[in-house]
């Protein structure tokens, strides 16, 4: 039994919004909206109420400085002294289609007038029809959908599926992995939230993730760092017990931990891995999935099918929360005669499937993916990879679609991190500071800034907010050795 | 390490929605809403796809024929067919305050139009409101609320609190006991849900609640009962050792289980007992709460104040997903300077919240906690009081508010029940067929029928209920040995 202790450095997901600020408020060049004095007024209100009322996520509660959101719309927030920023953070990588989406607007607004609510176990035609596109864009057989309310519960009924589909009960997870807050989800997790959470952990084992930039296995190049990855997951499999192995989880391109995606010929070797040995493969694509890196999910680029695909998030764009696991035909077998001992009163919420309805049928009409996809390859890519050359901070750029990162360091050779693992730094604090006074909602993690805007944001926008992030890097280039 | 297998007898909660039914569907008195050949067929495809696509809790995939809902309205439902059923269950006692309130759709499209979305680090108006106006109502000094997206993430995140904020790792809690599906939620649930996920339970010890008819300490009154339950209970916490028991989590009144009110002083004396040994006391209140019981929440009957109160269904009858931790000022120092490691995506959904504020507020304006109370009062306890006359299958009835179990029994004396624990029977399935074919959609668990409608259904449609029920309970008259 492990004696538990909240680890105090575990950092915030998103830092970027709390009370780094020390830069002068600049303003930006885009037109802005305004508000009444009462609206402002209303704000403050809002804020004092948080204050006292609202506990918040990965946070201690006392020096916490919330900012506050008066409105938002398309990619943009406007703060609590109505200042207008980009969203570059899309919150967190959520509103894939932007705020306030006016086809989802109105879509929540019909099915509130219809009919909000349902049990689980009767039909429902808004869950029928979601489980319908949803199926329709997942790859191969996944054909069946189990809703949930968000990631943390899809990847613990996934895990449920896969140890009773397996009658095994171990679980592999990769380190620097988040996987969601509620136990099993943050014990499969591998990332520093995990810390505090390090106690019934029964039967998860962690092994190394393929991040060729500060490879695990001293790779030097793409092919090495996928056969040392690979060699060092079956070690783990034959060291653990093949027959003992329920699921493998991953995520396809790993999110807040860096968005580093697969090297060349991994996730293909993943697969054929967990299939050798009766492993169910849980892609975690909460993060990843629907559209953010310009495939329907991550998995489409490698050509990989899971035996189960977890997703949240983009589905809706949280607009109502949503999660879900899609499921083999495999896996559903087991279930047909047996019961699936797992649920919850929310299960196929017809708000929350009307929602993903008309995202998913947005998406489709309005090109987003495909538009993600052209924004990574003509915009984003090429500009961080041109202020790669300028910028001797940057030690790394690496993303598709719109789901990029930047890695700040101090030195290129020895690529000291800007900011420890699982901390901030006040280097780091100043550079989003910078951004958020010029006019940018960043998405920072430890060392790292993520450029990960909705897949519909004006290419103006997303150039502008790349100009903003190269001036904050003329910062971090202040403190490179 | 055990080995898992999923248990084939685990019930479903609702059975009275599945293929239950075997007699003539008759036409009930009250008026109908009609539907169009299109609409009809629209239900027809709804289903189809559901079979597809939609994998449902607690359910073997394959039998399962769910009912198609095309309409619900204040109590009412629709079925496939087109037939109004009167809705008993408030879906998964959830629906407080009947379907589509007027008000609080409005608030939901209203609120869909301003912002559906936003991360849990900003602040939000919606958020702060409703963490206003549930900490008014919360008892005490539970004057901070994280929120949760439904009852089961609500409990896993107060077994967290508690955990760091003692730095003990034991939890307490009853058995028959529901406390949500996710893997830390269903380890501490006492009922057949848990059987198939009974692993992972690391310092997860379960006790014998009070529940007077079928005593689990022999006693023969109510006194004795109280008395004994609270001997067990502390002789349990002297025997795992006081010093390691973080928390001990009571539904405040159990509601799948039974529906069995504390006897008296029993509430007063867990109180005492977890303040003694620095216990976190974690009330339960996902269904009893919001005014199921005729109060706003459960304990406001005993005048108990829990360290923790979780919360979610009647908060906003779950028109939109939506639970939460109602946290004491002593706990929340914990947090004030460390970090609370966790959270999630949608922690104080503004969509989610706006439906709360609504909600309480209409529940205030329209005085439903009284009438609660009230129907409770002089309703359905005479009603059902008197068919325990006339019944020699009514074993026992007992309730509060809109929150009452009816339990059936082939033997009054020896108080054998008309189904098994944790299974179904021919005789209750013939119950509930009668029950929904005289026009009342029930909720049964087990051997019991549970009248729990809401909280504002007009007294002419409650007792039209309960006739439906006394008609079925003449079936369950024909059991009787
Ligand atoms: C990859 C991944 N999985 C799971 C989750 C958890 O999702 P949720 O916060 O909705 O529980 C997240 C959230 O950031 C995520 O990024
Ligand atoms: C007492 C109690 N706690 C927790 C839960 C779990 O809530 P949810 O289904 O929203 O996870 C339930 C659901 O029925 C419940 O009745």
């Amino acid at each position: 039994m492990t004696v538990m202790n909240a680890n105090e450095d575990v950092d915030r997901e998103v830092v970027g919004t709390s009370d780094a600020g020390t830069e002068p408020v600049e303003t930006q060049s885009h037109d802005s909206r305004t508000f009444t004095a009462e609206e402002l007024s209303a704000g403050q209100q809002a804020h004092d109420l948080d204050r006292a009322h609202v506990f918040h996520s990965w946070q201690a509660q006392g020096p916490f400085t919330p900012m506050t959101v008066l409105a938002a719309e398309g990619p943009y927030v406007w703060d609590g002294e109505g200042r207008k920023l980009l969203d570059m953070s899309s919150q967190l990588v959520n509103t894939n289609i932007g705020h306030q989406h006016p086809k989802v607007v109105a879509a929540i607004q019909e099915q509130a007038a219809k009919l909000c609510t349902i049990a689980p176990q009767h039909v429902n035609d808004a869950r029928s029809e979601a489980a319908r596109l949803i199926t329709e864009v997942t790859p191969g057989d996944l054909d069946h959908v189990f809703f949930t309310n968000g990631g943390a519960d899809a990847n613990e009924h996934a895990i449920r599926m896969a140890r009773l589909h397996t009658g095994r009960t171990k679980v592999l997870s990769a380190y620097r992995s988040y996987h969601g807050g509620t136990q099993l989800a943050v014990n499969v997790t591998g990332d520093p939230r995990r810390f505090a959470n390090d106690y019934s952990a029964e039967g998860i084992v962690h092994f190394m993730p393929a991040y060729q930039y500060r490879s695990y296995f001293g790779a030097t190049t793409e092919a090495e760092e996928t056969q040392r990855a690979l060699q060092h997951l079956e070690d783990m499999i034959t060291l653990e017990g093949p027959s003992n192995i329920a699921a493998l989880i991953l995520e396809t391109v790993p999110g807040t931990a860096g968005i580093y995606g697969p090297p060349a010929g991994y996730l293909e070797g993943v697969r054929e891995l967990t299939s050798r040995h009766g492993i169910v493969f849980i892609a975690d694509e909460v993060m990843a999935g629907f559209g953010r890196t310009g495939a329907w999910f991550a998995v489409d680029h490698w050509g990989v099918t899971p035996d189960l695909l977890t997703f949240a998030k983009g589905v809706n764009s949280g607009y109502v929360p949503l999660g879900g696991v899609a499921i083999s035909d495999d896996i559903f077998e087991t279930f047909r005669d047996r019961v699936y001992p797992g649920g919850l009163t929310y299960s196929g919420h017809p708000l929350a499937c009307a929602a993903a309805v008309a995202t998913i049928t947005a998406m489709r009409e309005e090109g987003m993916i495909g538009n993600a996809e052209r924004l990574g390859r003509d915009i984003i890519g090429p500009a961080l990879h041109e202020m790669a050359q300028r910028h001797p901070s940057i030690g790394d750029i690496r993303g598709m679609g719109c789901f990029w990162a930047v890695e700040l360091v101090k030195d290129r050779t020895t690529s000291e991190p800007m900011a420890a693992y699982g901390g901030s730094s006040p280097e780091m604090n100043r550079v989003i500071a910078a951004m958020k006074s010029g006019g940018v909602l960043p998405f920072a993690n430890f060392n790292r800034i993520h450029v990960v805007p909705p897949l519909n944001t004006p290419d103006d926008d997303v150039c502008f907010g790349l100009e903003v992030l190269d001036q904050a890097l003329s910062i971090a280039d202040g403190y490179v050795n």
